[in-house]
């Protein structure tokens, strides 16, 4: 038996991480755990969010600031309560079978970090504490704003009074806050405190390579406002012909959609400012995208080429199934996890896309023009798409996607270029040269 | 025409780095650097070290801890032309395309380090401060011991009274040294604090893509004592045919040599510590490493599958030279840039093993059972080989190599299993089925 092992291609039999919130409300915790949660799920990593304040808002839905004073011995009992509560079903799921638990919370007394590290390391889990530390004021109160207003927590009440007693609620957090070993006594702690969003990050004895994989990523967050625009190739000739893989010239049709894009994406940007370009090392991706403005960098990736079919490159889905049947019915049972003979899975797209990932959240603004196999991977990531599902999403030829990320979730905008094309998606069984896609498949 | 790109897939047409190491004598500067230096250069990004201490030793061959005395006005002056030259030198080197220079030398006082980023900020490099912090005596008084008293400085002197002399200008030092950003005027600066050998990093805002590797490189050096053994799967019935590619079974020596690899590594490694096993995803590397003990975690990453041959796959050199002669031509004219139609140069392959030596430098003991051109680019990694040679190594089969990073470079040990093999290597324009390597082949 193959060992088990992570997206990335580690073993993870063993490990099992706490990944543990600290700092005061509205600093953008619950944001950090999102993403790294998503992150996670997509490298087929088991993740999980326990947010302790859904756990006490059971409790005592609508608190005024004062509950979360100290000398407030109900409200600090009923906060001890929820804490554990999450903690309870925290280590149930890791009990049964969870690798990675993200516990969203303050966390921001000495006392509360220092029980929450005992707890997990007698059931042999690994702690890593993750700070966020902001004093930019403009940007707390942005995100009181966007995001606390609408917390279940003040609905129906006025915005105003809302934002004055989320202040209130801060200033008795701040009262009792210590942040991460500031005091040099937590120093043997593993941690990562993010500074102001990530202009000064700190890492402390990281100690194994699945910490350091969730440091990475949540060192290379930045919430500066960005998109990121996919777009498959043009049509090609081997489309035409329903056959994969390859290294096909466009069609005519094709090379109508790469003289459109310019177009497509100026309307789409809004204002007039230059993206990077990627695309793969194949023809048609560098075709369509040869017309992009010159003042837009281009790169080519490797990774981004087409998921290799290994022997079935350049067959039809009849021709596969004639001469390789069985893996004509793998392939259908479990189209993430079967891999081609001699080629790639899905789930091995996923790996060698991952540093794409990785680059992207540093990134900017991002046009990707890429293949059907590798946009369904990308667009899952952002998406949050079920690894099982996503290899059947049907992504028509000739649209630009344009991607927005916000605080919780991705801003979705479709560009149809008006370009007839042939559709390459496929029901499971099927071995049509073009099928209509059914709508469920369309993501 | 392709935009030039790094190592990594990203352009660097417009990115000078100069990294400027900061931090107390015996602190492992030198280390880092020329670890920094062999990773970029592996990558193909041109990277240079500078060290002051070169250009000082030129001047005063051996000075005495006196000499690093800032009431000595004398030694200040020749230490300030060093320094000036070293400069000189690099800006020179990056007015002809140099990409990241690393300059070696103490840069303990802020003037210093100002007069350093003015310097460069002129000339459009960017600055990347390094900082190695270290408290720990033990640490310290070995690095003195294994590196500094063989120095140039200490020629044909007592061992005793050099580390003397040594203590003493660590102390000159310590006089006037202000730790990176100390007292947070220093808070602008982009840089890397190492402390304790990694125990705690503190990374201060990281601008691009380029520094952003370089900083997350340098974070997963360690400097316990390990080795990492490298193989070549037992032979196959490919080798025996000439052909290449594919996904063959071991030959009956291909086994012998899986079952004897057992007690080649326990003869290797002197004492009973388990190793971690990675293999590729092929039957060959798989089936050469099922006979390894139980308790050595094994792993496989499609990372280190064979270079792909793409539409050469299965054939033998006969063949591709029949069937595709200019791709043969081109291929021997430069083999490490030569892309195998639907398949992969070594330039493809070292960045998809970009991660794996990441990994690599993370971990301790490790096994790679791997294929003739995977082990050439993690050879060509540890041993510092010229990219354009390392395509024409010898790597014969059945034959384990271990290899032991030092301070300065790789310490190497071959073991043999004694068991016969053909040879896969070929000699430029050859299309013999199996031919003896000439000697200057055999890294």
């Amino acid at each position: 038996m193959a060992p088990r092992t992570n997206g990335i291609g580690v073993q993870v039999e063993d490990t099992k991480i706490c990944v543990v919130m600290v700092g005061l409300p509205a600093r953008g915790k619950s944001f950090i755990a999102q993403k790294a949660q998503r992150y996670l799920q997509w490298l087929s990593i088991d993740a999980q969010t326990f947010n302790v304040g859904n756990y006490r808002r059971t409790e005592a839905p609508h608190p005024s600031a004062d509950f979360f004073d100290l000398g407030n011995a109900e409200g600090e009992k009923r906060r001890r309560a929820a804490a554990e509560a999450a903690m309870h079903d925290m280590l149930d799921w890791f009990r049964n079978g969870g690798v990675i638990g993200i516990l969203d919370a303050t966390n921001s007394t000495k006392e509360r970090r220092k029980w929450v590290l005992d707890t997990c390391t007698k059931e042999g889990i690994e702690v890593l504490f993750v700070e966020s530390k902001c004093d930019d004021e403009a940007m707390i109160m942005a995100n009181i704003r966007d995001v606390k207003l609408t917390s279940p927590d003040y609905q129906g009440q006025d915005p105003e009074q809302a934002a004055q007693d989320f202040k209130n609620r801060i200033q008795n957090y701040e009262k009792v806050y210590k942040s991460l070993d500031e005091d040099g006594d937590e120093n043997d702690y593993t941690y990562l405190k993010i500074m102001d969003v990530g202009s000064q990050v700190i890492i402390n004895r990281i100690r194994d390579y699945l910490q350091s994989r969730v440091v990475y990523y949540l060192m290379n967050l930045h919430i500066r406002p960005r998109s990121v625009w996919l777009s498959r190739h043009g049509e090609s000739l081997y489309n035409l012909d329903g056959r994969i893989g390859g290294d096909a010239d466009l069609s005519p049709r094709g090379h109508q959609y790469a003289q459109k894009l310019p177009q497509l994406v100026r309307d789409s940007v809004g204002e007039d400012r230059p993206l990077t370009v990627w695309t793969s090392t194949l023809k048609r991706t560098i075709s369509t995208a040869r017309f992009l403005p010159e003042n837009y960098n281009q790169l080519q990736w490797k990774a981004l080429d087409e998921l290799d079919a290994g022997v079935c490159d350049g067959m039809t889905y009849q021709e596969i199934k004639d001469v390789y049947p069985e893996d004509f019915v793998q392939r259908d049972e479990d189209k993430y996890n079967y891999r081609y003979r001699g080629g790639e899975s899905y789930r091995d797209v996923v790996i060698r896309l991952e540093p794409i990932i990785m680059e992207l959240e540093r990134s900017e603004d991002i046009i990707i023009v890429t293949h059907q196999a590798i946009l369904r991977c990308i667009y899952a990531y952002f998406m949050k798409k079920d690894q099982s599902k996503s290899p059947w999403m049907n992504v028509p030829l000739h649209t630009l996607i344009k991607l927005t990320p916000r605080a919780y979730g991705t801003d979705e905008e479709r560009f149809s270029a008006d370009i007839p094309a042939v559709s390459t998606w496929r029901g499971k069984g099927s071995t049509a040269k073009h099928e209509n896609p059914t709508p469920g498949a369309n993501i």
